[in-house]
């Protein structure tokens, strides 16, 4: 075990909360002690140190990853309102190849972190293992995703592209929810495709719409004008798990 | 157009932040403009005072109710990070009777007011009219519900109510997702009844459970233990709406 931190770690693990020096260090961070657990479960590979108040939760990791650390000196490295026993300095994962077949989710602007680390752990929940983004998607990394994601990120394969060329290289049908699209509970979608959501308040980018060949619509009735972007991902996602494509 | 805010005004506009000066005096606030629109639209009586830094966006509205502020000034009063430039205070709805014909979404102890307003939206998005929370279930007028609401707290009834006699008096199906449920695209739900959702961490409570008679799973395959309970609501509702009930 190590004991304590220093001044100088402490503005370091603060600055992994801005997108520039993660992406200076290729380093992130993760907080709670569950997350961190499936993280040793899942991803050992990618944990470099644990910072916690409570090292006994974690007694079977080697000790010299371990730092012991105050109440005090967890809030101020934590991202949380509420700082959680502890926090996790993990290694960016290697960029995976992206798998064309099953199919794929592509993120088309999504700005929330909460909506995006939503809309990973839901996808994972049903299947999905690829997940394309636009590159002015929410950085993966961002503490706020990957706390939402509840370490579903840690677990998919998540690629940040030029969304419009890998769509249009794409054979596939490219599903998307549009006000103008047809009953999805209705319309056959039995074949393997990317199914696209947009942005929070803009929906699917312009460049994209024309790329959409089977759009889909959520049926509603109430004076609500739309449905939030991770809540209509679930609700797709759903109806092809039920279609048995997932 | 009144133009300024009082030291006191802003005082008194911040005390609504927290739920104890709310429920003094049966006021809360709403932000952005298009919410407000909104609630002009659909609950101008309501409305009793504007605070705006852009006055022309309500050229309809009567000019006593509209008062001009500054950038900084709508700072002080607001709840969000980034203002949107206008903020409403509204006198709380009255407590409509709970209609128990229809479908009835019942909140048992969900906390995020993130999750809770986006539960309503979706709610009202299916056509939902009755929303029954458990006395532990985050305050409707928060100002994040109100905002992830997207306006639908002004339009649903929203009942705060001790759940187990409420169900125990109730006669028909009592829905719920449980791990131990039967498959939700499956399984017969085509009478009336109530959906009973749960907490966040801890699911739905004890003093539910054993009334629950018709438990429902989601049926999932990835690693991640759980969807987001406003996930879950969505999809659930999503199965409602499908097979006509909604």
């Amino acid at each position: 075990l190590v004991s304590g931190i220093s001044k100088n770690k402490i503005k370091f693990i603060r600055s992994l909360h801005k997108k520039k020096y993660r992406d200076e260090n290729r380093l992130f961070m993760i907080e709670g002690v569950k997350m961190i657990q499936e993280a040793l479960r899942d991803r050992n590979d990618l944990i470099q140190e644990i910072y916690t108040t409570d090292p006994n939760v974690f007694e079977d990791v080697q000790k010299e990853r371990i730092h012991v650390i105050s109440a005090k000196e967890l809030e101020q490295i934590s991202a949380l309102k509420t700082p959680q026993k502890a926090l996790a300095i993990l290694a960016y994962k290697k960029d995976n190849e992206v798998d064309t077949n099953g199919i794929i989710l592509a993120l088309d602007g999504i700005q929330d972190p909460g909506n995006f680390g939503t809309i990973l752990r839901t996808a994972e929940w049903f299947g999905i293992q690829t997940i394309i983004c636009s590159e002015d998607t929410v950085d993966q990394y961002n503490p706020k995703c990957v706390q939402a994601s509840m370490g579903s990120m840690l677990r998919l394969t998540i690629s940040y592209k030029a969304l419009a060329p890998f769509i249009e290289s794409y054979a596939n049908p490219v599903y998307g929810t549009l006000l103008s699209g047809n009953d999805c509970y209705k319309e056959d979608i039995t074949e393997n495709g990317i199914i696209v959501m947009g942005n929070e308040g803009n929906g699917i980018s312009d460049a994209i719409l024309p790329l959409i060949n089977k759009p889909l619509l959520i049926p509603g009735s109430g004076k609500t004008e739309s449905l939030n972007v991770s809540i209509a991902t679930g609700i797709i996602l759903s109806e092809f798990k039920r279609r048995r494509l997932l």
